[in-house]
C-alpha cells in the first residue's frame, strides 16, 4: 500500500491512499489519519488493502505530491541512527568527534512533534548556523516491546519513508561536546510525500535495508547518488537497539542516518558536511558553503526502472523565527 | 488550578480537576484530556477556572493520588535541562565528561511517548545497567514560537510538575561519548500525580523557578532534601534555549535536571550517582549501590507549611522486557 497525508486543517492531516503509479489518490475510508492507523494497524489494514486494490483499478483524484504534508505530520517518537560507516568516518574528520564505540549503533532522539512536508519551506533562524540537509531513509514501526530481537523488530516494520534530516553544523559540535546530543542543531525534519509498505519495493527491500539509490541535487545540480543498502546495521537492528530499555510506541519513526557509500568520490554525498570533509581530505580546505536562504535541495529515491516510490523532497530554506 | 489524569482505557487518560487541598477530584467537563487542553489552553481555561472554583466549594470524589497516571501520559516533546551547576560538577567527577560550554544551558531531547504515573512500577531490563532516579521539577508549556525571548517564554508556562527522570548509569557514559546523547540510558520518566498552574505556588514560584525543597527517600531512608530555587538558568531561559531553532509544540514538557545544591554534603542528593560522586571525593571510592529490583524511591515537594502540591512519586523498580 501507498499512503499520503493531505492538509485538512487538523494537526494530523487527512490520510489518503495513493495508486501504485503515484498518479491518483483517494481519502482512506477506514481511518482518518496515519497516526490513528499506526495506533491500530492490524485492525485497519484489511479494509485499507481492499481500498488500495480498488484504487489501483481506477478512480480517485489526481495526486499532487507537492501538496502533501509529511505522511506523519507529528509522531510520538523520532529516533535517528547513523548506520553508514563512511558518513561517520567523514564526520569525524571534519568535526573531530570521538570514534563510535564498537558493536553499538549510533542513535539520537530528535524532535517528533513536527515533520515538514516534502515541498514545504524550511524556516531557520540564521545562515550563520551552517544550514545543511541530510538524505536518509526511514521506517515507521508498530509497537515494539522492550527487549525485542532484531527478527522480532523486523516483523514490526509497517512503512518505509524518505527523510531530509535538517542540521545546523555550526551548533552541532558544540552540542555534541556536552554528550547530551542535539537540540538546537536538529530542527524539524522533512519527509517525502508517500509512505510505502515494504512489499511495494519488491526485492529492493532486503535484509531490513532499502536497496535503491537516493538522488540529491542542490540548486539544480547533482550533489549525490548514493546507494541505500550498505548500512552497517539494518533497520531491524536499529529498532532492537532502540527497544533495549523501552517499549517503542506504535508510530515510532526510525531513521538510517545520512546515506553514504565508501565510494563517495564517485557517488557524491547526501549532505554538505560530508562533501566538505572530502574537500578537507583531498584539497586541504573546505570549499562548498552551507546553505543560504533561497537555496533549494531536491531528494528522490526511485525504483531501478525509474518508477516513482516516495515522491520527491524539494525544499527551499527561508528566514524563520522572530525578527 | 490543579489537574490530575486518571485511567479510562484511553492513551491520554481522563483529565480531572483536584481541589486545592488535594483531597477531592472531579472529571473536567470542558475537555477530556490534558493533551487536548494543552493544544487549546486559552479556549478551555475560563470554563475550567469556574469548575475549579466550584470544586473548592465542595463536591467531587475522594482523590486517590496513587491511582493517578502521569498528568500527560504521553506528550509530543520532552526536553530536559541540567540547570543545577553542583549536579553537573559532580557528574563530571564521576563520569569524566567534558565541562559544559560557558553561557549555554545543557539540554537533551528524551522519550515523550510514555510518562509513568507516580505510583507505577518501573520496568527495566537489567540490574547491571546502573539503575538510578533523578528528582526534578518541570513545566508544561503552551506553544512557543521559534526565537522567543526568555520573557516571552515565561508567559507561555502553563503548568508545573515534579518528575523522576529514570537513568541507567552504566550506559549513560557510553552514549555520551558518541555525542549523540541518550537513548538506552534514558527510559520512561515518571511524573507526580498533580500538575499545578504557577499561581498555586504563590511566592514560591519566582524568577521562573520553584522555590521549594524536594524530598527524596530511598527504601524509606532520607536521601536528599534539596532546594529547587538555585537553577543557573530559569525555566524561561531553558524554554528560550529550546526554541532557538524550532517552534515548541503546545504541551512540551521541559525539565530542570536533577535538583542539586552547592551544600550537597548537608542537604544530600536527589540521585544516586551524585552521592557516589561525593563518596569518591570524600572517601576515594563509590559505596552506595545503584538500585535493585524491588527497591523503592519516594519523592515529594510540599509547600513550606507542608501543604500538599504535586503529590508523591513512590515507585518500585521491577524486571521488565522479554525473558
Amino acid at each position: 500500500m501507498r499512503f499520503t497525508t493531505l492538509a485538512d486543517g487538523s494537526s494530523d492531516g487527512r490520510l489518503h491512499l495513493v495508486s501504485r503509479d503515484n498518479s491518483r489518490c483517494i481519502p482512506a475510508a477506514a481511518v482518518s489519519s496515519l497516526r490513528l492507523l499506526m495506533e491500530d494497524w492490524d485492525s485497519f489494514a484489511p479494509a485499507l488493502e481492499a481500498e488500495y486494490a480498488a484504487l489501483n483499478d481506477g478512480g480517485g483524484a489526481p495526486f499532487q505530491p507537492a501538496e502533501a504534508l509529511a505522511p506523519l505530520p507529528r509522531a510520538w517518537q523520532w529516533l535517528d541512527g547513523s548506520a553508514y560507516d563512511s558518513h561517520g568516518a567523514l564526520m569525524q574528520k571534519v568535526f573531530g568527534a570521538d570514534p563510535n564505540p564498537e558493536g553499538r549503533p549510533l542513535m539520537y532522539q530528535g524532535m517528533s512533534h513536527c515533520f515538514l512536508g516534502g515541498a514545504q519551506d524550511v524556516p531557520l533562524p540564521s545562515e550563520d548556523d551552517g544550514i545543511d540537509f541530510e538524505g536518509e531513509f526511514g521506517v515507521i514501526c508498530d509497537s515494539v516491546p522492550m527487549g525485542s530481537t532484531p527478527a522480532e523488530a523486523a516483523a514490526r516494520i509497517r512503512l518505509l519513508v524518505q527523510i531530509n534530516d535538517w542540521s545546523l553544523r555550526a551548533i552541532a559540535p558544540v552540542e555534541m561536546k556536552t554528550g547530551f546530543g542535539w537540540v538546537q542543531a536538529k530542527p524539524a525534519c522533512a519527509v517525502a510525500p508517500v509512505a510505502l509498505t515494504p512489499d511495494e519495493l519488491g526485492e529492493a527491500w532486503r535484509d531490513s535495508r532499502i536497496d535503491l539509490p537516493l538522488q540529491v541535487d542542490l540548486n539544480g545540480n547533482r550533489f549525490g547518488l548514493a546507494e541505500g543498502y550498505p548500512m552497517s546495521y539494518g533497520f531491524d537492528q536499529l529498532i532492537a537497539h532502540a527497544a533495549q530499555s523501552r517499549d517503542l510506541v506504535a508510530g515510532t519513526v526510525l531513521g538510517s542516518g545520512t546515506v553514504s557509500n565508501e565510494t563517495y568520490r564517485e557517488v557524491g554525498s547526501t549532505c554538505i558536511a560530508e562533501r566538505r570533509a572530502i574537500e578537507l581530505l583531498d584539497e586541504g580546505k573546505q570549499s562548498t558553503p552551507y546553505m543560504h536562504f533561497g537555496d533549494r535541495v531536491f531528494m528522490e529515491c526511485r525504483s531501478r526502472d525509474q518508477s516513482p516510490l516516495f515522491g520527491a523532497i524539494d525544499q527551499q530554506v527561508v528566514k524563520g523565527g522572530r525578527a
